[in-house]
């Protein structure tokens, strides 16, 4: 008998399969390449660099940063991947003993990492469909994490929904996860102009089609950045490679590339939706890569059992007691969804 | 007033200065490129790969570590550089009320993590020789951390007296942190046959070259594999990039490569060992990718700083008590130590 093992709940994702015949559609992954800018860094990388440990503060991505978003450079923390900074943020500003809010429905990730640091919740209930209602937040709580567009709705708040939310609850921190805002979202950024207390997250992992690369970061006030740092320093200093953070820095610099396949993703997402719509099925108004649907006159599981034999995955959350009706579609290439609604068409 | 903020002192790792023309000695760095089958992973590797997850398991480097190592797939944990294998060792195995022991001089950072995540410790004054005794470990804790071999000592215990230590201790996880093992030392391996309390940690960043690339290792019983794995899970699931994994399984498949740079290592040390004791310096028996040796005459100090005026960067330890009479200097090409040996000449 070993004493002081912990045993913990972890967080369940998409699967990944590794057959290449398939259309994955069920983790949200962009539908196109990275930029052409990051294949030529990947190529211009010279391997013996690596003998050498990455750079501490990530001061060329940082700056590539600050100059695409237009804040200071110390007003960033880098991660590996949007789920490292949001487990740092965790740990860095939650530590009240008030419990911290997010929604029921919202990125399953949030509830695991409070478990995992002891961090008391709670979760609140979205309205009847799927709304974040801002009286919601504000009552006496630790802080508030909210998904903006929220995943897996895929619905967004306004700017000025999510003000009131931030300068209500100015003696906690505020997280705004905007892991899908440039899929038609409202990002938060201005609000880092007034308020010290917000905290925006966001991935390489959607827009800029670098999942497999982990790199993620966080914006908000120097006040918070040096309080995150410092645990981020307290935990893994070197936490994005060399490669990830020179690759990064590429894909932030040709961004006007990720403006078009965003726009393509868009057009391809309201095309689908209408799709599905014309299929009878109910589409939530999603700002995102991926669709939240409810099939007609099928169950939901029904539906994903008979698109996984057609070798579509999509994403199907049976614990989620308000989500057994719905599948998460993301959005792929004009020429998968066309295939996704052909499948589905044959099976209603 | 934000409620909740951790205030926390970071570790402090050695600087990384950018200027190329420096002998960077200070952050035991490989004195050699990683090997030519990591440049041609890198080469071939298609960055369109990128806009899909990274593997959830690591797979293919744990099948080849498997094999380099002899040990089951599933006794084995990959993390984001061994940094980040150790602090989720820490958050996984010690959750007793006891507090967890390892030497008072020792890798800075376990004192950081039990700070980090509330654990209590107890630091175990080395020898005055900075020998560790092991019936110092015999008594109650709540689990035990021990590099061997040791930094910034560099020296080593036997699997012997490592046994020892793991045997009188089969009711908590003792992590054997052997990130220099490669440079000399004695691995506790064949102790994972025996004990299902051990858990041993590796880096690709020291003996494989591979310090920018953030790839770090767990070898331990499926029991505290899987324990360890639900935390990674509960934590960051996609914490190595593909990237990052591809080329470590190619630094495995080439470990030829690595165990003639670890020779010449070695050789390189014995013999700037030998070049400082002519000079009068204490130098401990290093079985690691440094040394750390006392100046005759002189103080570290003034030694560190003259070292770096002529861009000569070595680790120097002001708030370490025990350790202010000591220099650590990483083992460079043989012509950079012969230069630091001239410059050391020059000095005194």
């Amino acid at each position: 008998m070993i004493r002081g093992l912990r045993h913990i709940t972890p967080y369940v994702p998409g699967s990944q399969p590794a057959d290449k015949e398939i259309i994955k559609l069920n983790t949200n992954e962009n539908a196109y390449a990275p930029s052409p800018e990051v294949a030529d860094a990947l190529e211009a990388f010279d391997s013996h660099c690596l003998r050498r440990y990455s750079s501490l503060d990530q001061d060329v991505l940082r700056q590539a940063l600050a100059e695409h978003l237009a804040v200071a450079a110390d007003q960033i923390v880098i991660g590996n991947g949007s789920d490292d900074v949001l487990s740092m943020a965790f740990l860095a500003f939650f530590n009240d003993s008030r419990p911290i809010l997010f929604p029921d429905l919202t990125y399953g990730f949030y509830k695991v990492w409070a478990d995992l640091y002891h961090i008391t919740y709670r979760e609140i209930p979205l309205a009847a469909d799927f709304s974040l209602l801002e009286e919601d937040y504000m009552t006496a709580n630790g802080g508030i994490v909210i998904a903006n567009p929220n995943a897996p709705t895929g619905l967004c708040k306004s700017l000025k929904e999510i003000e009131a939310i931030v300068k209500a609850n100015q003696d906690v921190v505020v997280i705004i996860d905007e892991a899908y805002v440039n899929f038609g979202g409202e990002t938060a950024l201005p609000l880092l102009d007034k308020y010290d207390n917000i905290f925006i997250v966001r991935t390489f992992s959607k827009d800029a089609a670098l999942a497999g690369l982990r790199v993620g970061y966080g914006v908000g006030s120097p006040k918070l950045i040096a309080v995150i740092k410092a645990v981020k320093n307290a935990l893994n200093p070197y936490n994005v490679d060399s490669i990830a953070e020179n690759l990064a820095a590429a894909a932030v610099k040709s961004w006007d590339y990720y403006e078009q396949t965003c726009q393509k993703i868009i057009a391809t997402r309201e095309r689908f939706a209408e799709g599905l719509e014309a299929l009878g099925f109910r589409v939530l108004a999603s700002q995102t890569n991926f669709v939240l649907a409810e099939p007609p006159r099928v169950s939901a599981e029904a539906l994903f059992t008979y698109l996984q034999s057609q070798k579509i995955f999509v994403r199907y959350f049976p614990n989620a007691e308000r989500l057994r009706n719905y599948l998460r579609i993301s959005i792929g290439t004009p020429a998968e969804m066309e295939k996704v609604i052909q499948a589905i068409q044959e099976f209603l």
